[in-house]
């Protein structure tokens, strides 16, 4: 198959969207708005780096890629609609490979109904995948992590280390609980686009995409909306059988281990009650986990076994 | 420098568009359209295949990757408003040449009022820059490549093959006329954006970027619009000195050497003399090169010395 062919192979034959007025096929696509905000973020995933073809078939090389995207159309309280990729193809993977990874994203991509509306596709020696998505947000309905207030209660979606946890289990042999469980959640995040959207009804939610562990997106929070924000461990959400690594892995995890793709958040405490409708309506599960405290500092501390200790960023730095 | 040093040195401490709304530093970026369509496209430079540091220091490579995808939003016709960029960073770069990068980027975007408003820095072993870029354009007013009909004139800007001619410069030692000329045509592209924007008062005019050369991009729009475009050889516009280059080297430039992120474009007869004066007022340099004819075959022919030849798409193909 040649780059031409290639391209055929993937373009979609019909787009979903009505918004879009032309697709792949000419020198840029065209979309219109209908007076709602865009939204718009570019995620790049290297093999080695993010991925490996040991843990990952090349279909979900592309699933989790849109959906560590779509997450971050999630935190914004966006709805999804078009994705653009670029691709750097080196010659030891074959077009079949290369295809798989399309169809994983295509997948993601209609559980959200969005279109595939341009994109790059070139030769190196590395492979990787750059996604640029778009979404579409109420006016003035944008979440942002800078509107945490002192008195508010601090909520995530879902469990919590679980993407870690399969990604140990599939670089070490060994005979675990919920096999398929975790490594679902390491290869095939959900993200959280139908809770995060059905929120636009509170006047004020701050959200932020774990895509790093909590120990970083809290701390993201703390520093943009200067606050400090307080974690208590035992209520911190995880798998029924998380319980089987050691206590160390389950710590880290839990914290800095990130792509878990859910949401952090942080609401007024009289929203609270909204917050868990909206969770049940979109059976999402839901769980406040501390509060923003008056402290100053704009730091994050965590509460465990009766001690009070800071959680630090500790992202992955690529440059470092 | 670390990753987050380095992001917060090229990131904006003010933005120019008055349509954004949330720049970088959150999960995306967000923005307003105002009954404006919104008109976006990517494209990826990797070194080795798009350029070499022997031919580009760093601060081109910015400043020719973002030309390159301005020339894409030339091509529809629309105005530049904002840019992603996602980098991937081998270990034998220095962080303050890929700042040259975005030094280069920048000081186009300067020109074009556009605005840095998300990317991705990660690391890798081969350097390469992913850019998405996103523009306006009034309703039903984007350029598209397949409404040229018969009897319409076939017109390029500028001067075609410039750019194949300054890399053949840098990269084979001699004496050449307009040395700086050619070295920066290739370095420093300038699309067209003020000329496409004006001739929005057209009711309809066919466009397409020439990052393929010639050769390529009229069949791109011979297909697109099912016509048959008839290109004349001693009409297609040339710097004044190109002719001390072989005849050989001169054809292949011209038509398929691409790079020169000039346009190729069909407007009917009536709207020649409104191209015309469009291209005085922004000071572009604009020549009919043939005309849209009534054959049948959606192909591309060229009369040269008193010859017909069919000149067929020759693209460069990453996936062979």
């Amino acid at each position: 198959m040649d780059e031409f062919s290639f391209i055929d192979s993937i373009k979609q034959n019909t787009y979903k969207q009505s918004s879009l007025i032309k697709g792949v096929g000419d020198d840029a696509a065209v979309f219109r708005s209908d007076s709602k905000d865009i939204v718009t973020a570019v995620d790049t995933f290297v093999e080695g780096i993010h991925f490996t073809r040991k843990t990952m078939d090349p279909y979900h090389v592309g699933y989790r890629a849109l959906g560590a995207n779509v997450s971050d159309l999630a935190a914004m309280g966006a709805t999804p609609a078009f994705y653009l990729v670029s691709i750097v193809i080196p010659k030891n993977w074959a077009i079949e490979d290369i295809s798989q990874i399309f169809i994983g994203m295509k997948d993601l991509a209609n559980q959200h109904t969005m279109d595939l509306i341009g994109g790059d596709t070139v030769s190196g020696i590395e492979l990787s995948i750059s996604i640029t998505v778009i979404g579409f947000v109420e006016e003035e309905k944008a979440r942002y992590r800078s509107t945490a207030k002192e008195g508010d209660l601090v909520f995530v979606t879902g469990t919590l280390g679980d993407s870690q946890a399969g990604l140990y289990i599939l670089m070490n042999e060994g005979n675990y609980e919920d096999t398929n469980y975790y490594v679902e959640r390491h290869r095939m995040p959900s993200p959280r686009i139908d809770f995060a959207k059905k929120l636009s009804y509170l006047s004020r939610v701050t959200l932020n995409d774990i895509s790093d562990g909590i120990g970083n997106e809290a701390n993201e929070i703390a520093e943009a909306s200067e606050v400090t924000i307080i974690i208590q461990d035992e209520l911190v959400p995880v798998h029924s059988s998380y319980y089987q690594f050691s206590p160390e892995l389950q710590h880290k995890w839990k914290y800095y281990g990130g792509e878990d793709f859910e949401l952090i958040g942080t609401v007024p405490e009289s929203e609270w009650e909204t917050v868990q409708h909206i969770a049940d309506q979109t059976n999402t599960m839901v769980t406040q986990i501390g509060y923003v405290s008056s402290d100053k500092g704009n730091d994050v501390f965590l509460y465990r076994n009766q001690q009070k200790e800071q959680l630090k960023k500790k992202g992955y730095n690529h440059l470092k």
